[in-house]
Order: C-alpha cells, then structure tokens, then sequence
C-alpha cells in the first residue's frame, strides 16, 4: 500500500552497502521530510559525483581531474609509489600527514574464492610506471590474507627491477591491551619488533 | 586534497540520520563507482520522492496522493481510527494484516523534554474526524514516557465525546525469555493478563 515513489526511494537505498530494508526506510522518510532543499542537494550531489569523477589514468584514484590530484602535484615525491588496494585507503593514509610520494590503486587483491586473479587489478599499469626515477615501492594492501597474497606476487613482480619493495608493518595497534592482542598480531609484533636506539 | 564533488557528496551523505563521516564515505565511493545507471537512479528516485510525496490532509500519511491510499480506500473501515505517532509507523502495523481501520499520524509526541507539547501534534485535526460513524479510537503511540504522555493526553481529550478508546497491550515482545525480561515489562505483562477459555 506504500506510494510508488517511496517504495522506489526505499528499493534503491537498500542497494547500498550496509543498508538494510529496515534502514533504508528510515532514511527514505527522513529525506522525504526534511525541511528546505536537503533532498534535492542530496539528489544533485549524487549526479553531480556520478558525472565528474573519473579514474586517473596513472594512478587508478578516483578523482575530479586525469591525472588526479597526487599525480599532477609537482610537491609530491615522484621517487615513492605506494600501492594500495582502494582509493578509500589513500584518504586513510593522506589523513596519517606521514607520506608525500604518489599512489597506485589497484583497484581490488587477488582472491582465488572471489575469482579475482591478478589480471583483474591494475598491476600491469604499476609496472609501466616504474622508471629509473622510482626508488621504492611501498606495499600497503590490507593485513589479511588477500592483500598479503597480493603483496608478495607485486613484491615477486618488481624483485628483477631491483627497485626496493616494502611492505607496511605488522604489528599491535595504537591503544591496545596485549591482555586481548590475539596471537597472530601478538607473534608478528615480536617478529616485527625494532631496537630503542 | 579529497575532489570537490566527492567531499560535497560525504557532506551530504553525512546528514542522514545514524550515518557518520565514514559510513558516507563508504556509501560516497560505492555509489561513483557503480556500475551502470544506479548513481542516476537514486539521484532520480530522491528527487522525485520529494517531489511527488505529499501529506494526507486528512490523516497526515505522507504519500503520493492526498488523500492517502487508506484515507481514500473504501474497503478500510471507516468506524476504527488508529492513532500513531509518525507514517513510518504505518507500515509496521500493516505488516501485520491485522487492522483494516483508517489511520492518523500525530507527527510526534508529547515531549517536554524536547519542547513538544500538544498544540504541535496534529490532535486537533484528530478531533475534527471524531464524528457519530467513529465507534473506537486505538491509541498506538510508543510504549515510552513520550508515547504514553501523548496516549493519556488524546484519550483524556476524546472522553468527553464517549467514543471508546483503546491503547496497545503492553507485554512481553514474541519469542522473548521471562528471565531476560526487565520488571516494568513483566509487570505490564501481569497486569494485563488475560483469561484463557
């Protein structure tokens, strides 16, 4: 019995990740009824996203230029590539304020159980990218499994170049109780652990 | 250094209700990266739920026409008025199947705390529909101090006309354990007990 507009406003709210029937109804109303023109600048920002933003060619970032932002600033260092599996995880690392080289979005890990071998990431574009002017390759895939795998097949990849490959570190996050580190994070922060100078 | 259109669609995102910085960045990156129309049909289906969603000018539904499908349905009984706090409400009564009556929705409830009192619900249009074909009001406000404030409040003011009002059985929720349940929910429960034929 519910009006056809609401209904297709809820439909296509659940589509999105995390969204549930439940809570895509509640955002329906809530847009529905918001005062002034919050719907219709939720709507436009939509469009107006889905329109601008395109793939770097260099980098894979998403972006509202080609090259994106990274690659076309002359201030980032153009000797450091850092690959990452998503353009999210650049905006994780740029909050850090610790790297000023340049990225390569992969674009996805490999992952036999998903079907995703490594023809289907961007790892033939980082190779064409790694000229004498690279002097290192930072491997900042995710910690699990995939971005592991993915990590030692680019770090096999670039070995014959002789261009230093590293990966980021493993190890016991900020704030945490050793008391409920589990022993994989436990054993790689032995493993990892570095001299107090 | 995060392109314009993508922060101004986070912004915007980050308006919703329960969705922070980083679920509408997570929502942000889905919906550019899409594939296909779903950006331009989402975009679409918020606009034009805006545009086209109304408020019944007899029960106060939100809905495509005015009246609303119940309001406007001549196979609901019209003797019945269900009274809720907000449409969202609505539709989880009519999940039950149960009730084929017409509805009102208050717009809220009575919360001094929130600088709500009754001349912000919409009671007085409820009292205008109060005619001689009405035989029951159901009161089906939250169980809250708010919703039942409001409950008391509306039953006190239909007294004097002699409709029979009604309020929702408080008790204990389907499926639930007797020792996980709080006191105030078991008492309600005992309270309201009900001889079994």
């Amino acid at each position: 019995m519910q009006a056809a507009p609401i209904q297709r406003l809820i439909a296509s709210l659940s589509k999105l990740p995390g969204i549930g029937r439940k809570t895509a109804q509640r955002l329906a109303y809530f847009i529905i009824k918001s005062d002034g023109d919050y719907a219709y600048e939720l709507s436009d920002a939509i469009a107006e996203a889905k329109k601008n933003v395109k793939y770097c060619s260099v980098c894979g970032n998403i972006s509202d230029r080609d090259p994106c932002e990274y690659c076309s600033a002359p201030s980032r260092d153009q000797s450091v590539i850092c690959v990452v599996q998503d353009s999210k995880d650049i905006i994780a690392i740029e909050r850090t304020k610790e790297f000023k080289g340049l990225y390569h979005v992969l674009g996805g890990a490999i992952s036999p159980m998903e079907g995703i071998g490594p023809d289907d990431l961007r790892i033939p574009q980082l190779m064409a990218r790694l000229n004498s002017a690279v002097t290192e390759v930072i491997l900042a895939t995710n910690l699990n499994v995939e971005g592991e795998t993915t990590a030692m097949y680019v770090a096999r990849m670039i070995k014959p170049l002789g261009i230093k490959t590293t990966r980021i570190a493993r190890g016991i996050p900020a704030g945490a109780d050793l008391e409920y580190t589990d022993e994989a994070t436990l054993s790689n922060a032995l493993e990892g652990r570095r001299v107090i100078d």
